[in-house]
């Protein structure tokens, strides 16, 4: 049996099942990111209580805190951490080339930079990439690939596909955990022919899953989405599509209407950061004095852990106090508003609605001025 | 039907039932301190989970922020927070005494310094302190004391009994909550004569229950149990006894050894933060390196949550990426740990077996050199 069936579809949207060594994934699905092996501030239960089926890994930061052999030498990252369901973990590239201060050198064998833990010259290789992700023991373990700032030329966005194409044939020759699946990611921006010539090259080394890398930074947003619709479809349609970061409402809607099944963002833990609530009408700055006395649930009619039992007004209290109960109360709550939001959006490609869905939600957020999704 | 009964003693000790308003209290009962409306980073959930009984609110922090007339008017202090079991609510006399850079001025009829919040000056009398109980709707409130410094001269502590009694003679005469009971506070210090004589006049004005106030404070640690144990028998037996501000284990036992019924302390949590845990054989600092890869729960044999499922290396790696996981992590064990020794002592009285209780578990501290209790 294939580790990935489409069990229905509706114009370009897919629902399927993702199946790991860890158990299966209904897709579309959002991915709550646990960064350092943790998603900040919840635990596994609570992870599981508000519909989490998999969770992100980063192997840039655990690589170097606490290190992925002491994570091997305890089992996995999943025996580390305590979370027994499917874990994804990013190659690292981002990261390298994100914290751009840290950056050294890029060339066809990898990439140097200094470690943003102690200063030190690091270089990360494909072969490294994978022998992490190795030691974390994930399910689905991502190629490194280079991952360009906006703004760059197309000579050197022409450069990026192909180095990352060299190292995606690097990376595919190492060894895997057992049962562990490998996504390739491709690059090129929202230039149409590079992005072609990416998915191609990918494509021809027969991955597990692919990935839309290097949309999410750069382009507008109409730019984003539109790219995403041309290039999801040049995809097999047989393999996972993953959009690499991307989590306000409205983004996971229309990457999932164009093709999209796995997505992952920190939005929801770090607005709660920011003391903000995700609803259905936009967001709540739960800062904002009008909430000291609201007696309501973060949202009416939401089923979330916070929303059960306590109010705006307490939460608001806990945040403008710094108490860490509101950070997870918001955390809970958000991560709860994307994945049901998420829910959703499969139930609907199952009955053939996504588009009446679609138009419902965003109807909805668009009622109240929403603040902006990339603010944060 | 009384609202404590004392159901077995051994020695001095004893075990009771505290009936409140929410619920019975099983004593001797540590009690969880939650500040500004929590018990920080836990949700009510988990202070139920690790045996809490009964919880401390704060009335200086809750007065300013988010004020008791907001937390009356959304219900009470239970429903603003979400704990629906006992709540004790303390009087407000440690916080303005101890700030003392707040502190502006005391007279007969109450105490004016700066709110720490904002710096603007404040005063607190007796009937502002059972006001704002009132408001908080508490199962138990706590008159308003005089809680002097260390080291204050005989007849400077004279005049603190003087004022103590004064103001629990004021506060009697107040309205309270549905329910409510009102505990009055002794002072005296270690000196035999005053304690004696602040007993006397509060237990004149018939409280519900007494507290021993201002020995965790100066005193050595032999001159407090010493002072404990010819205090608490002066106290009404039919009464509960409350001993302000203690939560080490080996203090724990000591009080209960002498008669206390309750006692508090921030100890469990602020040693969270720390980055410690509390066990039968001492401390661990699990910043330590030697933690970085051992793969035991923080003890042996508990049966909290975060020893259910989690490594000391897994909690070292939370502590030292100041991920908040870690911190609660920490925090449940360790009230577990004090609520479990609670109970063991309970069930020793019970026994008529406190002494050989008391002995084992100091015996079992005392094998490793214990980190000093009043280091945090």
């Amino acid at each position: 049996m294939s580790h990935f069936t489409v069990t229905a579809t509706d114009g370009a949207a897919r629902a399927g099942i993702l199946r790991t060594g860890h158990g299966d994934v209904r897709t579309p699905a959002f991915m709550p990111v646990g960064t350092k092996g943790t998603v900040k501030s919840l635990d596994p239960d609570e992870l599981r209580a508000v519909g989490s089926q998999i969770i992100l890994g980063n192997t840039y930061h655990l690589h170097f805190r606490p290190g992925d052999e002491l994570i091997a030498e305890l089992g996995s990252l999943h025996a580390f951490s305590g979370w027994d369901g499917p874990i994804l973990t990013d190659s690292g590239g981002f990261q390298v080339f994100s914290l751009r201060d840290t950056l050294l050198a890029v060339d066809d064998d990898g990439v140097t930079f200094r470690s943003v833990y102690d200063g030190a010259p690091e270089r990360f290789t494909p072969e490294l990439a994978a022998q992490i992700q190795r030691n974390l023991g994930s399910d689905i373990a991502m190629c490194l690939d280079v991952c360009p700032p906006a703004g760059v030329t197309r000579a050197e966005l022409e450069e990026v596909v192909r180095r990352t194409s060299l190292w995606a044939a690097r990376q595919r020759q190492t060894d895997r955990a057992d049962g562990q699946l490998v996504f390739g990611i491709t690059q090129g921006a929202a230039d149409e022919e590079l992005r072609r010539r990416s998915i191609e090259e990918l494509v021809a080394l027969d991955f597990d899953g692919y990935a839309l890398g290097g949309l999410a930074v750069g382009e507008s947003r109409e730019e984003m989405f539109a790219a995403t619709t041309w290039a999801a479809p040049l995809l097999p349609p047989e393999r996972p599509r993953y959009f690499m970061g991307i989590g306000d409402a409205e983004g996971i809607l229309r990457v999932i209407g164009a093709g999209i099944d796995l997505f992952d963002c920190v939005l929801p833990t770090r607005t709660a950061r920011t003391g903000s609530a995700l609803t259905g009408s936009g967001r709540l700055n739960l800062k904002n004095a009008r909430f000291a006395r609201d007696p309501r649930p973060l949202e009416e009619g939401c089923g979330c852990p916070a929303c059960a039992r306590f109010s705006r007004a307490y939460i608001r209290h806990l945040i403008n106090q710094e108490e860490l109960l509101g950070l997870r109360l918001l955390s809970l709550h958000n991560l709860h508003f994307l994945l049901e939001l998420t829910a959703g959006a499969r139930a609907a490609i199952e009955r053939g609605e996504l588009r009446a869905y679609t138009a419902e939600r965003l109807s909805r957020l668009a009622a109240r001025p929403q603040e902006d999704p990339w603010d944060s």
